[in-house]
C-alpha cells in the first residue's frame, strides 16, 4: 500500500497508525481508528484495511468525520468513530482504478489508488457519490446514563479499555468499579494513585475508563479479557 | 541504518518494508525482497540486510532489477527478485567508505552509506564495476509444467504461500491441491469462495498460490509449516 | 505523538527508533537511547517516553547531549547517554502547552508539543532554564579496570549486551570472558570467528561486548538474562 502511495501520490506524508491489529479483528481495529480519526489534524485521509470480507460483494465506504477523510471496508470498522465523533457522512466509495484488481488484497489495489487520488486533490465527489448508511457493529460506547458496560481493547501495557467515555460518567459520584470478581474503588486521576502491583480504574488517554495495574499488566495480573463486562456502582446505590 | 541515510542522504525518503524476518531467515527475506522490488516504483534504492555472514568474506551485491538497485549481502538473499523478476545484473560493491567499519554489522556501515551515495546521485557504475553471479537458494518460484512445489512462506495471517506462481498454473485445469493430509479442491478467486472456518487454495496478492483458512490460520489450523510440500492433481491425470 | 507532531510542526521529518521496549522498562530504554543519539544528526530532537511515574510529581528533562536535544522523564531514562556520551547539560521542561493535559501521557500532551515548539525554531531556554542534576540508575558502563560487568541488553537476534565498552577493554590481553557456567575464550572479531552453534565474546556494533552464538541465539542457547554477571579473566591473572 505504502509502495502505490508513494507511486501514485509523490511527496504524500505516509504515517502507519499500527499493523497490529489482530487478523480479522474489526472491532480493535474500530477502536484504534477512532483514535486516530480524533487526533490527526483536518484534511487528513485515513485507509484502514481489517478486511475479512474482500471479493466478497461487501461495500467499501468513503466517508467524512472530524474534517478528515476515511476509506474502509463497510463492515464495521468505521463504527467507533461514526458513533463517538458524530457528524460523519458516508457514500460508497465506486471508483477503480484501471487494471487489474486482485480479489484478495484491495487496500492495496482500490483504497490505495483512491486515497492517493484524493491527496493529489480529486475531490471525494468523484470517488463516491451516492449517500449510504455504514454497517455499525453492535457494540458501542456507553451512555449517559449506563451502569454496565464492557472491556473493548487490551493495549500494548495490559492496560484494558472499557467502553466508557468520560462524558458518560460526567456528575455521577461512583463508589466502585467492578470487573469479574475485582471492585476496585472509584476513578481516579493516575496510575501512581494505586500502590505498585495494585488495581486501579482510571479515565486513560483516548478518553476512556480503563482498568490497569500500577506497574503490571491488567490484563495479565487480573485475567481480563475483551468482552469482560463491567459495572458502576454507584455512592446512592444499595 | 536510517540515522546514516538521514545524515548522509538529506531529504531522502526512507520507507521500512519489514524489520519482521526471523534472525539469519535468508529464504524468507528473499520472498519478502522480491515483492517489494515487485511494486516499488522505478529508481527506488533497496537496502536488504539478512546477513549472517557478515564480517566473513562474503561479498556485498549492487544489483539492477526490475529498474531499481538492490544492495544486499551475496548470500542467497536476491534469489527470488533474480529468478521471478528477471534481467537483472550485478556487480560486487567493491566502494567503502572513509572511517571505521565494524565486523559485525556492514548494513549500517557500508550498504546505508552505499544507498545515502546512490540517492544524492552517485552513479552505480562509481560503486561498483565487475559484473558478477549472485549466489542463488536452491529453492525457487516453479515453472510451467512443475506439479510438486513447496510452501516459502507463512504471512501475519498464518496464509501459507507456495512457490508457484500463477503463470506457473496457467491454461492447467486443477482438480485439486494436496499438501501434507489435505485435499483442497481447485484454485479459487478469493477468501470468500470458501466457508467459514474452511480450508482453500487460491492466488494471493503477490501473485502466488497461497494456502488459507477463511477467517481462520491455515498455518494454524492446518499445521503447515515452510518446506511443506504442496502437489498438484490435473483433471486428466488418472 | 506524531500526530501531534504532524499537527505542530508540519513538515518535520518523524524517525521512530523503537516501540519495542518492554513497558516500564527504563534500563532497556536508556540503553537504546544513548544508541539513537550516538549516531543521530546534530540538531536531532529526541523524545523517549518510558514513564512510569506520568501523573505523579516526577520531573521532565530538556537536555543537550552531544550535539541534539532530548526531552524524556527524568527517572534515569537519560543515564546511559549521560554516563557514556558525556558532556551533557538539563534543565527542567517547565513549559506547558495551552489546554488539556491528560494525567496519564504526557508523551503527547506534553514531550511531543514541546518537541514540536523546539522543530519550528523555538530556542530551548523558553522551554526550560533552571539546571538540573539528572536522576541516573545505577547501573552504567564498565570503566577501564572493572574486571566484572553485567549483561545490560537483549536484542532481536538473542545476542547479550554487555556494559564493557570497547574502551574499557584497551589495552588488556584477555584469556576468557566468564558469563554463567560458560568460558568463552578471548574477544572475537566478528560471529564468523566461531563455529556455527558456538558461542563467542566480540565488540557489537554499539561499541559494547556481546555475548553471541553464531547463527543461533545466545539468550536461548545459553540462558542468559539482564543483570547476569560477567568477567573478564586476563592472562596476567592466576
Amino acid at each position: 500500500m505504502k509502495a502505490v502511495l508513494l507511486s501514485q501520490a509523490p511527496g504524500v506524508v505516509i504515517l502507519d497508525i499500527t499493523h497490529a491489529i489482530a487478523p480479522q479483528d474489526i472491532q480493535d481495529g474500530a477502536i484504534i481508528l477512532e483514535r486516530a480519526i480524533r487526533i490527526m489534524p483536518a484534511g487528513t485521509i485515513h485507509v484502514a484495511v481489517v478486511d475479512p470480507g474482500v471479493g466478497s460483494e461487501r461495500r467499501i465506504l468513503l466517508a467524512r468525520i472530524n474534517n478528515q477523510l476515511v476509506i474502509c471496508p463497510d463492515n464495521g470498522l468505521i463504527t467507533w468513530a461514526w458513533r463517538r465523533l458524530g457528524g460523519g457522512k458516508a457514500a460508497e466509495l465506486a471508483w477503480r482504478p484501471a487494471g487489474n484488481i486482485s480479489d484478495t488484497f484491495h487496500g492495496r489495489d482500490i483504497m490505495a489508488p483512491a486515497a492517493a487520488r484524493l491527496a493529489m486533490g480529486a475531490r471525494p465527489s468523484t470517488l463516491g457519490r451516492v449517500s449510504v448508511e455504514p454497517i455499525l457493529l453492535d457494540l458501542f460506547p456507553a451512555e449517559p446514563g449506563d451502569r454496565e458496560g464492557v472491556i473493548v481493547h487490551i493495549d500494548h501495557f495490559g492496560n484494558a479499555t472499557t467502553n466508557f467515555p468520560a462524558e458518560a460518567l460526567a456528575g455521577l459520584t461512583i463508589a466502585s468499579i467492578r470487573v469479574g470478581q475485582w471492585v476496585l474503588g472509584p476513578v481516579r486521576k493516575t496510575y501512581a494513585d494505586a500502590a505498585p502491583g495494585q488495581p486501579l480504574a482510571l479515565i486513560g488517554s483516548s478518553g476512556l475508563m480503563e482498568i490497569a495495574v500500577r506497574n503490571g499488566s491488567a490484563a495479565g495480573d487480573l485475567r481480563l479479557r475483551i468482552g469482560d463486562r463491567v459495572s458502576l456502582q454507584l455512592t446512592t446505590d444499595h
